[in-house]
């Protein structure tokens, strides 16, 4: 039997789960409003957040949440709560998030926040740009929590293989703190300073990636994979990645609020960069790379001073 | 006092080394033949490797290997053996390999191959791509093996940073592998499978550059720094990269011998593969990357038909 896939989140993420599951599941886009629903139905494509892709005959729209085999949650992380508030949900669907950050008024996962809505949570992550996804091109992912397995079996197919995990908050921290060294790798970008020196950052960025995971229970060795590293390198090497483009922005002089109003909404990597440094400094975590991204994005620290700063302070031995 | 530093080797790395020594050393260039230095010095820069940077006049050019402090190798690895054949070199000074390879004739790598004729070898390696490290934009590099922290001493700078290591065999390999993964990432930008799927790619390549590394000796820890991760992915990125430029063209239809044809020289990955795939082979180590891109180079499978292989073979779990 076919199975049903709610996908609660019209952007670009949930959009193109929504193309790449037409064809094997009955994919239902849950839009907020009716109005936006009527506009991707009209066009025949989500021409706000996935421009250029048609939605195909068999997907569903709908502003209400229908009972389902699965939920995918692909709604940005500060937004979450606000959007599920008031919604009619089955607590005993299996969820899995999609969204990658750290809500900063709760210093939660997305998974822990979707803890309050549903019995079994699991969250997806991975190097997966949503364009890429949708055009049918090779993606690999990575899912962890609750029903895994199930959300493995759903959703797995030809141009999208779906690896299981056992560490749910390293799968959901890599996904996050991808999105902070991101901005430094654009700022590296705006800044001029080479491939070399962006590779060294990246490198430098897993490992800090890494140390903030295991302070927070996750394993080590889940950042040096698809949820971390991989992902890592998309973001900052795809020219679609927003978080590399609002460093390189800001790498080329320009002010925070100054690219962000240029933007159909805010990257991420913004707001994480603010939960990750308050959970930084509780908890004694040493972030070097995320605490100059902090002074950077909301203490006005030169751009160029914070990276000589970076560059300049590591020890002799790697 | 000043250090003399020799560097024996006069293609893009090497000059690269000169340029960024010259304001801190007395660096002597050591140019194979009377003729090729005769050309770099009317010029004023090496036109046919590092066109466009202009050599310091402190540089000095020499057909002869002066008495040296620290003696940089920057030999392409197959042509160390004969190159340094009949020199006259002085074994107590201090040898450090720039070379990223397998030599294919004897499985050896660099530091194997001058330890006929130094006593104290180490190699240095990292994301360098020479032009950058020539204009001066940041660098980070670690140097393993005997007198590491003499050639860290004599060639760390404001611009170029030198960690020391002591896994000599990890920082070797690490170098050597990563051209083969680059020529993998290559393929897959030639055949534009789009970045999710490069970056899946790299991610599955720096864990079967460990494996390897792992079974001839080094730390796989190695392969998650600057060595391993930090170099490939400025390998698998910049567009100054031979080895990505080859698999581009491969990717996109053309043959090996082709492309070489157009090439000053063959790059590394190309020699290193074979020896990979050999070594590979008798210590039964699983390379499955290596060893599709080992039978598109050179047993003529079609490169879509070897990244299918690739994309579908992996296990469940990450």
């Amino acid at each position: 039997m076919t199975s049903t896939v709610a996908i609660l989140g019209s952007g670009a993420w949930g959009t193109a789960m929504a193309v790449l599951l037409a064809d094997r599941c009955r994919a239902v886009l849950w839009c907020r409003s009716a109005q936006r629903m009527r506009e991707i139905a009209d066009r025949g494509e989500n021409s706000t957040y996935l421009p250029g892709v048609p939605l195909p005959g068999s997907v569903e729209l709908s502003d209400l949440v229908p009972p389902a085999d699965l939920y995918l949650v692909a709604i940005p992380t500060q937004h979450i709560r606000s959007t599920l508030e008031g919604l009619k949900l089955d607590r005993s669907t299996a969820a899995v998030s999609l969204a990658k950050g750290i809500e900063i008024s709760t210093l939660s996962r997305p998974s822990e926040i979707l803890s309050r809505w549903f019995d079994r949570v699991s969250a997806l992550s991975g190097p997966s740009m949503a364009p890429e996804v949708a055009r049918g091109l090779p993606t690999s992912v990575v899912v962890a929590g609750a029903d895994a397995d199930r959300a493995q079996r759903i959703l797995m197919g030809p141009s999208f293989r779906v690896y299981t995990s056992r560490d749910l908050i390293g799968v959901e921290l890599g996904g996050a703190l991808k999105n902070v060294i991101t901005l430094a790798a654009g700022i590296c970008d705006g800044l001029r300073l080479g491939d070399n020196a962006k590779a060294s950052l990246i490198t430098r960025g897993v490992v800090e990636m890494a140390r903030f995971g295991a302070s927070m229970g996750a394993e080590p060795q889940t950042f040096f994979g698809l949820a971390g590293i991989g992902d890592l390198i998309t973001s900052c090497t795809s020219p679609l990645g927003r978080n590399l483009y609002v460093g390189r922005q800001i790498g080329e002089g320009r002010r925070l609020e100054e690219v962000l109003r240029g933007m159909v909404h805010v990257p991420e990597g913004v707001w994480t960069c603010r939960a990750v440094e308050e959970l930084a400094r509780k908890r004694s975590i040493e972030m070097p790379i995320a605490a100059e991204i902090f002074r950077i994005l909301y203490e006005g620290k030169d751009p160029r001073a914070a990276i000589r700063d970076l560059m300049t302070r590591t020890p002799k031995a790697e």
